[in-house]
């Protein structure tokens, strides 16, 4: 899953308990998100004991995927609510944690489609409970098949919890029936987008996927669930009307479009203390991002093509490559794509219908996605 | 997942729309079931097509995935509301529709689990979806990642749209939240269920498996979403109160381990032109039945222990293993623990709060479970 660092603050605006305006109210907010699914967690884990003791260990390691995360779908929430003036925190961080909880779903069975067994660093569940099996003396085939096991199911929990916690939301029955439309729709297109990613890094396409294929790749498996679908909630539950639902729908696809390809410029040309990773690594594994799917159209694809996905590509070498991207005109067109989508994403905030509260703070997320390589 | 062959006939009992009673009934009920379904696949097929061509395969596939089943978890839900004296086609259609479809994302998710490709008898989505690329040219390994990428989408979506389907029925605030609470709770047991069965056929809990676990595992696994859940649904939408819920909470419970004994004296006794698979099948796979974990406790266990697990197991020596089975004492202890449960089943639904309209063919359904081996 794309990795999104925008910087997320609520607007100045009071809140219905009177305390602190602005960043103090999403300090708050996301407080109680994380008291909701704290607690969330804490009656499942304590439930999963009358049952066999590996599913206790299920649910532990449930709530450690759901950990560690910047919370990026839950702010989207918040950020829309109170900038259109909602001022009940209940309604309002159910409703983030819920995405929340999808997405910890998307990331562990997104882990097992990869064969992934870190994530943010340390084991993930499929990890996790592969090295458990190892200790009991499994084969490194069983492990596996352990840890896929309990990937999949703890993610089937996840996802399954995302849709009833939404669905249980204080809200009257229009609203719920447009907060499940909005799920419904992020879910069906997060899965069009994933298989398409799979399709893609398998070639099982045409063998050259076409910038477009991965432009949209990217919008559907990330931008629906990551930005649209959390911003159009927050938005409804704040009684939101159609035309703001949908000028935050186009922002969320630019947004999420605009993060990936800051995400695969920081990929290859971004400094490893500040992306987490080393440059080598989208490179050895191969993957399909903007700047890979115009190079290919360019002459110097010869020099790219035969270091793509060697999973022993040195740091030199590396290097190298990203001098070809750079000399080939790819980071150039990808910094102007990018540019491009932000500018259009600001300026759908000209609107009517999105109050300052609203287009100021979604603004300056929309800005963040540029000069993210330091 | 268990193979379920109850004989459920819904009572005579007259329909709102003044239709034929008795199973003309049922057959109405669930040929609306049937044509939801066919809506909702149609629905989604067609708006899959605005995605990567892969996107709408297995939309098809994940339909094909919900074809041939035998309906019972409708069923029971159909037989439930209508005992009670429910009215209302089109919520009891709706809430059948949802089972089917958390029962259809179960077993997707069990195949990939299982590492099976193989369905009732044809490929499923990830045997599908894997021939797909090896007709492309892919290798084996990224075959079969392409089908368990697509069979674990296909699950999600389902089991997602099971939540939201049932979210959205047509029915009072109080309602909905006892009906998504039964739904959870069946959710959360199947998946303990499914983690426990993988932990059993891993040998990853102790060396040998008790009885009680292995029944245990069983009836969370399928029990509660097979039987339970759906009565209980069905129950609650004709107004049944929490006496009745409860009642067929433990009927369910007990009649789902049933099913499973019966399943496991007919994977080694049964016929395989009744069983539809050898009997060499439960062998081969060193599946951990009743059976086994009895005749593990007996004198003659040394006789079945190297022949279990055995993939080249032949039919003779699988039929000696059954006669072994059968001499230890195996076969008596399970046929009567069957019994046993059963006749628990039946005596619950002597209570003044469950009507005869909905006893009598519960009861036929526990009996049922009785002499299925020809």
């Amino acid at each position: 899953m794309t990795q999104l660092h925008p910087e997320v603050r609520t607007p100045d605006a009071p809140t219905a308990d009177g305390t602190a305006a602005g960043d103090g109210a999403l300090a708050l907010d996301l407080a109680a998100v994380e008291e909701r699914l704290g607690a969330f967690f804490d009656a499942r884990i304590s439930a999963a004991s009358a049952y066999d003791p590996s599913y206790r260990r299920l649910w532990e390691s449930a709530r450690d995927a759901a950990e560690g995360g910047k919370r990026i779908r839950p702010r989207f929430v918040l950020l829309a609510y109170r900038g259109l003036g909602g001022a009940e925190r209940d309604v309002a961080c159910t409703a983030a944690m819920a995405y929340e909880l999808l997405h910890t779903a998307f990331l562990l069975h997104d882990d097992v489609i990869d064969g992934d067994t870190v994530r943010r660093g340390r084991p993930n569940t499929a990890g996790e409970f592969a090295a458990d099996a190892v200790a009991r003396g499994a084969s490194s085939h069983r492990a596996r098949r352990w840890g896929e096991s309990g990937a999949i199911l703890a993610g089937d929990l996840l996802l399954h919890a995302a849709a009833t916690v939404l669905a249980r939301a204080d809200t009257d029955e229009w609203t719920r029936e447009r907060l499940l439309d909005i799920l419904d729709h992020s879910v069906f297109v997060t899965a069009a987008g994933e298989l398409a990613d799979v399709a893609l890094s398998e070639r099982l396409g045409d063998d050259a996927p076409a910038l477009e294929d991965v432009l949209a790749m990217t919008e559907h498996k990330t931008a629906a669930y990551s930005v649209s679908g959390p911003l159009m909630t927050g938005a409804l539950l704040a009684g939101g009307g159609e035309d703001v639902l949908a000028s935050l729908a186009e922002y969320g696809r630019l947004v999420g479009i605009a993060f990936q390809l800051g995400d695969d410029l920081l990929g290859v040309f971004g400094a490893e203390d500040v992306t987490g990773k080393s440059i080598v690594s989208d490179l050895r594994q191969g993957k399909e991002t903007s700047l890979i799917a115009y190079a290919r159209g360019t002459a110097r694809w010869e020099e790219v093509a035969p270091s793509l996905g060697r999973g022993d590509l040195a740091p030199h070498e590396a290097g190298r490559l990203a001098s070809v991207l750079e000399e080939c005109g790819a980071r150039r067109f990808v910094e102007r794509l990018l540019a491009d989508h932000v500018d259009r994403a600001v300026a759908l905030l000209d609107s009517p219908s999105i109050p300052p509260a609203l287009a100021e703070p979604l603004a300056d997320v929309a800005r963040s996605c540029i000069g993210r390589i330091v």
